[in-house]
């Protein structure tokens, strides 16, 4: 295992290299980093580190003390943060190096930022984690932490060609987060692979949340194949997910139709009235302050939310779970469901892709994990989506990922010389 | 234990005498009742019944096959239950006869029923559970099933004199049940016994729901009282509850005053949100199309809800679910919280008297339980409430219940002649 003061440097290095070119940062504390390096190497052997010699980014609506937590939005751009959030104090305590804050649309939301994606740098890298994601991409560090609402941990993930671990709703606190939807909001993880995602989760997790632990890959008897939602991927996604699948049909697993709780349009309307209102929620009061320095998407979705009456809402919320529970007693008789992570490969800048095939897992709040599953043809990451098929099998979840992740190809080394020596295979 | 048949003949009988006075029963089922218990003495001793020989009754919310539900609402005249609600089958499956379905206040909301407090004929039962409260008390039955969204359970049973139990949200699968709020309704309970309660409750319980199993009375070490709720009851109300707890403290245990976690009456306001609302949501589409069959105060109740933005539902939402971490953390070194059931003894016709002191342990989801805690001066029993401080403790509430009950004199006769002969001892 590096040591952290080397990894520190390492990854500032990195971020020296490249970050001009894909802006992933909005702040990098180097001295903090390099400094908080020499006591977690004072401290390796007196007490347990998991994550020693790891860096993190840390998505920025998450607080770490004594860096900004800005959101994307002007009137917090002075804005420090005293306290440790409970994931940054979780990181620290297991001896990670917290570089610095990442990227995010504002209010983690839709509107792009300025981040590239290290595959092409003309292309999105998705949001709303987007500096995340693109930060592990790139090589700048090992791990990072993001959040989903509807897709914003998982799409990144596929457009960088990481992987991206989104586990069940409410599987570590959110203090010293900033709220988008109450309701839907959960800390997510970005690795270049499952070990360290498992590893990472291992450190966060709540009491009670079954660990990953030694995380040893284990095979699926069967695969639920989501077809319903897979219909509105590209051919060119499609073909890699057949790819993907046809691997795990040869390597012994039985890959069938998963029977749907309901139209998966249906689904994706309960998600946008639940995140509507959930929204206005959180930010009604700070919005009608500051309307100004809302940007565009932010606003429309509050503004919309603001205008659903409550009896709609619960009655979304009533549905959410009729088919959350339908869904499940479908899927009992599968190991995991696998459907694309988007419906397409990093888009152009001006947006941030379709959330559509991220969103009602969240919605159900189950695990769900994105593996790069292989370039498209525009030489572009395509992500796999795996969900677990029990509310709380994130550890199951993570070895089945780890499976997966043996029989699929490591991508190559980015052409755009971004991150070219990355060996997917060190670390832990 | 006496036979099924002699129970319900008995049962009959009393209704046969009483019931023109107390007007309990929407729909009483004396041959199809006779038939069943033919049935279940014909299986005594092949399977085990644990409610064989006692007779119970169904608020008329909840389906009972071959059996009218009408809810108090004049298009459902002539609506019979198909099938057995899940609490129904429950019943059936445990031996006991059902005798018929006791009145409701319309779609369980709060305009009086016709149903009359055995107590006192000029006052009323409370309500919603209006008809199985009073059924019990005036002995036509030795079970009754209500429910609970604000303090439809609890309520009526401190005015009538008997054991009102409201389990855990989610204790039992409500399938069967007509709603009126998705977050708050519980099935509930009414016995004249602790013990009664607990047997109706290991029954019905759902699966990994802890039962109560043989329910030995325990001591509690500390009884919190909830002194900010308390203060809105009446002297007399107030000095029975003293009085009660005057022998608890003379019992060996230590009370003091609970930490509440906000102040009672904005707890009050969150919960009338939620009712507001999610009745709305229930009833919406029905009261579009038939407003002239809804009476004033469920129409009052459907209106003001649907006027609420679905933000403000939200913001109350969060704030009910950080109350009530924040009440659990509070109460954790206590054993039990204690309170009146209601703020008066038992109120005039025209209304069904105040849920304040019921509703926001329902809408924390608590289990709770009333007991006959004496009579006031008006010569009307009054109870006293017990709350557990754990989000599942309803077998240790019950065991703390009976120690309780024990210290509790039994109420007298009713003096109005109607149930004089109930010997609260008798039975399992």
């Amino acid at each position: 295992m590096i040591d952290a003061t080397s990894a520190t440097r390492s990854s500032l290095a990195e971020i020296q290299r490249t970050e001009p070119l894909v802006r992933a940062w909005v702040h990098v504390a180097a001295d903090t980093a390099l400094a908080q390096a020499t006591e977690i190497d004072d401290r390796a052997g007196k007490t347990p580190m998991p994550l020693a010699g790891l860096t993190v980014g840390v998505k920025d609506i998450v607080d770490v003390a004594g860096m900004p937590t800005m959101a994307g939005f002007e009137p917090f751009a002075n804005r420090i943060a005293e306290r440790d959030s409970a994931v940054a104090a979780g990181l620290r305590a297991a001896g990670a190096t917290i570089l610095g804050k990442t990227t995010t649309t504002q209010f983690a939301v839709a509107d792009p930022t300025v981040t590239r994606n290290p595959w092409n740098l003309e292309r999105s890298p998705a949001g709303s984690s987007s500096g995340s994601a693109a930060a592990v991409a790139a090589g700048h560090v090992d791990l990072a932490i993001g959040s989903q609402t509807a897709g914003s941990t998982l799409r990144p993930a596929a457009f960088c060609g990481v992987v991206g671990f989104k586990p069940s709703f409410g599987w570590t606190s959110r203090a010293g987060m900033i709220p988008l939807s109450d309701t839907l909001d959960t800390v997510g993880l970005f690795s270049r692979t499952v070990t360290h995602a498992a590893l990472l989760f291992d450190v966060l997790a709540a009491e009670g949340i079954e660990r990953a632990g030694e995380c040893e890959a284990e095979a699926p008897a069967r695969i639920g194949f989501w077809s319903d939602a897979a219909q509105l991927a590209t051919d060119d996604v499609a073909h890699l997910i057949e790819a993907a699948l046809t691997r795990a049909i040869q390597a012994g697993a039985v890959v069938e139709d998963a029977v749907p709780p309901a139209h998966y349009r249906d689904l994706l309307a309960i998600h946008h009235i639940t995140m509507l209102v959930d929204a206005a929620a959180a930010h009604e009061k700070q919005f009608r302050q500051r309307p100004e320095s809302y940007h565009p998407r932010v606003r429309s979705l509050i503004e919309t939310g603001m205008a659903i009456p409550a009896h709609a809402y619960v009655r979304a919320q009533i549905l959410r779970r009729e088919y959350r529970e339908k869904a499940l007693a479908n899927w009992a008789t599968v190991d995991v469901i696998a459907l694309p992570t988007a419906e397409t490969s990093a888009v152009g800048l001006e947006w941030t892709g379709s959330p559509a095939l991220q969103a009602v897992v969240t919605l159900f709040g189950l695990p769900a994990i994105s593996l790069p599953a292989g370039l498209s043809p525009d030489g572009l990451p395509v992500g796999i989506q795996l969900v677990a098929t029990t509310a709380l099998g994130n550890a199951r979840l993570l070895r089945i990922a780890r499976w997966m992740e043996a029989l699929l190809d490591p991508l190559p080394a980015i052409p755009t010389g971004i991150n070219p020596d990355i060996d997917t295979d060190a670390g832990h």
